[in-house]
Order: C-alpha cells, then sequence, then structure tokens
C-alpha cells in the first residue's frame, strides 16, 4: 500500500463529446456516489465535482446534501463519510487551489487519457505521490479536452485491457486507478 | 497481462440486504452497461446477469436488447459490442451450466465477498486461471448469500485500501478484480 496525499477532480468542463466538440456534460448521479466510495476506500482526501454551470452546481450540492446532511445520512452512514469528500466547484484552478489550501504545500495535476500514449506508468506516478500531494483528474464524456495537455503537467498512461476495446466508464477508470496507485506493481 | 478464459455472474439472488435477510434485488441498469463495458475491456467471454424473477429478467432483456439490437445499438456501437456478451440466466447453475458449454470443460466458481478474511489472494486466483475457466461470482445488495460458501468454491480475498473503510459498489469492485486477475503482482 502506497501512502501520499492524493484527491480527484472529475471535470465536466473543459471536456470533449464524441464528436470532439468540447461541452459541459451534466452530472451523473452515479459518479459522484460512486466515486466518492472508491475515493473513501482509498484514503483519497478530496473529490472535487467540477462544473461551470450553476445549475448543475446546485444539483450536485443537493445530491451531496441529501446523503451527507439530509434524510440519506441517518438512512445509510457510509454513503456519508463517503460524499463527505466531494466538493462542488468552478473549475480546475478551483480545485488546485483548495487542495494546495489542504496540503500548505505545492500539489502537482495528474492528468487521465485513455486515447494518448505520452503517460507515465503506474510505478513513475507512484513514485511522484511519494514525493508531493497529487490531483488525479478525470474527464467525463469523451475526455479532457486537449488544451489542459499543454501545461506540462504530468500524464498518466491510459489503461490497457486484453485488445482493443478502450470504453470503460470513468467511475470504472477511477476505481482501477486509485487501486493502482495505492497498490500493487504494474 | 495474464490469459485464461474468465466469465463474470452478477446475482441478484441469493444475496443480503442491509439488515442480513436473504433478498433479491432489483436491476441496475448501471450495473449492466458499466459490468459489460470492464469485462468486453478484459477479455471477459461471457456476463451473466442472474435473476430468478422473471420481471426482472425481462427488463435486463429490454435494456440489453435496446443497446445490442435496438437504437441504442446504432447510436453507440461500442455498447453495443460490451452488451453483447451480457446473458439473462434464471440462477448461478444455470450460468455454469452455460459457461462449461461454452468452453467445452469444467469451469470453476470463484465467489467474492467484502467481509471475509479466507479468500486466496490474487496471485493463486492467477494461477487459478491458468488451469482452468472461472466463473467470477459477484453480489448485488449486501454480497452472496452465505449458503453460496458451502460449496468449498474458491473466495477471493476481499478489497482492502486504506483504512477500515469497505463499500466499494460492486461496479467498481468488478473492475478493480478483473484488472488485478489479468494484470499486475498483488
Amino acid at each position: 500500500m502506497s501512502g501520499g496525499r492524493l484527491a480527484v477532480a472529475l471535470l465536466h468542463h473543459p471536456v470533449l463529446d464524441r464528436r470532439g466538440d468540447l461541452v459541459t456534460t451534466a452530472i451523473t448521479n452515479l459518479d459522484l456516489h460512486d466515486i466518492a466510495r472508491v475515493s473513501c476506500t482509498y484514503g483519497v482526501e478530496r473529490f472535487y465535482v467540477v462544473t461551470p454551470s450553476l445549475e448543475q452546481q446546485a444539483l450536485a450540492g443537493t445530491i451531496i446534501g441529501h446523503w451527507r446532511d439530509g434524510y440519506g445520512a441517518q438512512y445509510n452512514p457510509d454513503r456519508r463519510t463517503a460524499l463527505a469528500l466531494a466538493e462542488v466547484v468552478t473549475d480546475l484552478d478551483a480545485a488546485l487551489a483548495d487542495w494546495q489550501r489542504i496540503c500548505g504545500t505545492a500539489v502537482m495535476p495528474l492528468l487521465t487519457a485513455a486515447r494518448r500514449n505520452d503517460g507515465i506508468d503506474f510505478a513513475a506516478a507512484r513514485d511522484l505521490l511519494k514525493r508531493q500531494p497529487l490531483l488525479l483528474v478525470l474527464g467525463t464524456g469523451w475526455g479532457l479536452a486537449p488544451q489542459l495537455f499543454d501545461h506540462g503537467w504530468p500524464v498518466l498512461e491510459a489503461l490497457r485491457g486484453v485488445g482493443d476495446y478502450n470504453h470503460l466508464p470513468v467511475r470504472a477508470a477511477t476505481a482501477i486507478m486509485l487501486d493502482r496507485l495505492r497498490n500493487g506493481a504494474q
């Protein structure tokens, strides 16, 4: 089990749609629940739900509030624990600023992409995590917009299965990546 | 990447609810999609959706049919590819019989449980997979009913994260387990 301080950001903008256009995707209830629970399992300290849409921020706040403070908190305390990690923010900069404030030191974004070949492998990512806090950045829709890759931030190698099929749900990709960042020798 | 023939069964009965009672859970749309896509990614040959309820079998058939043969198949061919692996069956015996028929040789169930400590580790499970086809058996709700563990079938070690939180969604657990069964050295 590898240590190191880790946060997750799920971006609903800027991301691509299936045609490659820049869009803002809608919040998915199950993304919030699943990524919160996986984050809680793997010692992630913050889960940033990133969207510039005020309506979508309000929706995310309602879902999170139901399970954290509302009826759901009594009905299912385990979900309360998980969703206590969730924080709704406007953009990646806000997530980085908040995570940096919490850590009290410089933090590094670690981008993800299913269709790039220039990523660092998981062993290198675990080494990075030992040296400074990371923010694992995941895109909804058809993935993070190209402009995010212009900052020179490290990119995590794409997950590869058996054969050519390469369409993992972001919920599943997050689970596998966190498992590999905390465990193992891939 | 480890080879070996692998199928997945998602049981909606017999499983436990949060109070420990034996129940039949409802089909969850997202379970079908996510587990089909993860299965497709990791070279799983069949994904058995197991429920004794005729209404639930019909519902699962409708969801799968929409994406495999209906409008969804044109809209999103990647989902068609994934859901082509899905097969609705009445019970675990039917899943085992079908998987055995496909393989033409004896197959072994590999049970999963979040709250047992008697499982074989992933290295041992990968060895098992090299020797014979496996059926990875996952429970919805609060997990597989105790009676399933009376057959002497191997049980996979529980996934452990950082700390005590132990409430992964079955979708996430399936993704992590398949990644570990096909990769790595945990």
